[in-house]
């Protein structure tokens, strides 16, 4: 005799989170196909400069699998010893039926290991070693379906606080 | 025929983070209207700094309409390119009948936003331009009352981590 | 007659998010006895680095004991005026009867007050007077089991960004 109990399946809300977990890792990993496949074919993702009061489009993506690529091969790979968090807080969250709004802050991370020096870390050296530098922040704002029961994005906007230069500026 | 399922309600733990969604929302936006929305008319903001040790109360807003009126007037506005996060983490929630607390962790970022320069970034500018810097953290403690079905702040202490000096000291 | 309900049980996610929201506060206050009481007799910590790619083991710890020695004992204690956060966001917990897993993201702040002067502080003095420093940051994964009603942790692998430096190295 068993007293296991099923769990209940993930409230809505917490699925929703999770789509936004699930980004940030793809986004971090630089892998495309993982970000690809939390967006419907027809998705659309806007990157906006919202800092100075008015709402500047920077560039839109369209599609789940331009999405991928954007991430695979848009955003600079990591330096050796480099990573990225993408990390976000105080989602609101809004489900109506099968659509549903998630509203959330971010900050994104650069971290940058130091090189341990061939003779080992100096004497004074304790803890770990080089630098993390929160170099983006804003508003993620996105839009889901519930599409043969999983939650994908429809629509997502990235509002930016600080302004951002395109290498060709 | 619609297979259209109506939503259940919030768990009411996740209305309760919702709260602090909105707070700190309120905050960033300088929005003394939709941070007096959050509170009860007898509500109390204690302000207080815990880092060396004790606990030594810093100051005291009552009221929702003025603790609406100290996001308006007494914090700081925003710098033209310049924003904040109030951010917010790891929640213990617990809810009791129609009261209810949440203890959170908070981290407060500045950010300042370089400006374009009038002949375009430099060669060398890539990505987001400005900076983005932590400046305040510590514990955010509050007691909510379920109000006509909406959770709203009774009570509410932050404690910060690090001294504070008011201009006039 | 009384119109309170009786609120319900928590839901298993957010029961496993809670367990990581005492990890971390045990962590700050350099609480070893709150610390070992999240885990089972027998779990087993790991600190990995990952950064370079490949997963390099730092170090193990086992059983709850010596994980509430570990964080009281090897953990530096917090200078004066000092203290750190230890935060983690966009957690995904997959529960599966009595076990669970959490993977989550971290960052740790090291906060340095800054001693207000004899005089009081300088003229210019605004706002919080210190410094707070992302210093760690990397993945906290977990497995759990509900023992007796309760979600204890029976094995926290963690794995920093960051190369690690030991005073003895």
């Amino acid at each position: 005799m068993s007293t296991e109990v099923q769990a209940p399946p993930k409230i809505a809300e917490r699925q929703i989170d999770e789509v936004t977990a699930r980004y940030v890792r793809a986004a971090d990993h630089r892998d495309g196909r993982a970000m690809a496949a939390l967006f419907t074919d027809d998705a659309v993702v806007e990157i906006r400069y919202t800092g100075a009061g008015e709402s500047e489009l920077l560039g839109t993506v369209r599609g789940a699998e331009a999405i991928g690529h954007a991430v695979a091969g848009m955003m600079a790979p990591h330096p050796p010893l480099g990573w990225s968090h993408h990390t976000t807080f105080n989602h609101l969250v809004e489900v109506d039926g099968e659509t549903a709004t998630n509203d959330a802050q971010f900050v994104v991370y650069n971290v940058v290991g130091r090189a341990r020096p061939a003779e080992g870390w100096p004497p004074d050296a304790s803890g770990a070693q080089g630098s993390i530098t929160p170099i983006e922040s804003g508003y993620v704002r996105s839009r889901l379906s519930r599409v043969d029961g999983r939650w994908l994005i429809t629509e997502l906007v990235i509002s930016h606080d600080l302004p951002y230069a395109f290498p060709q500026d």
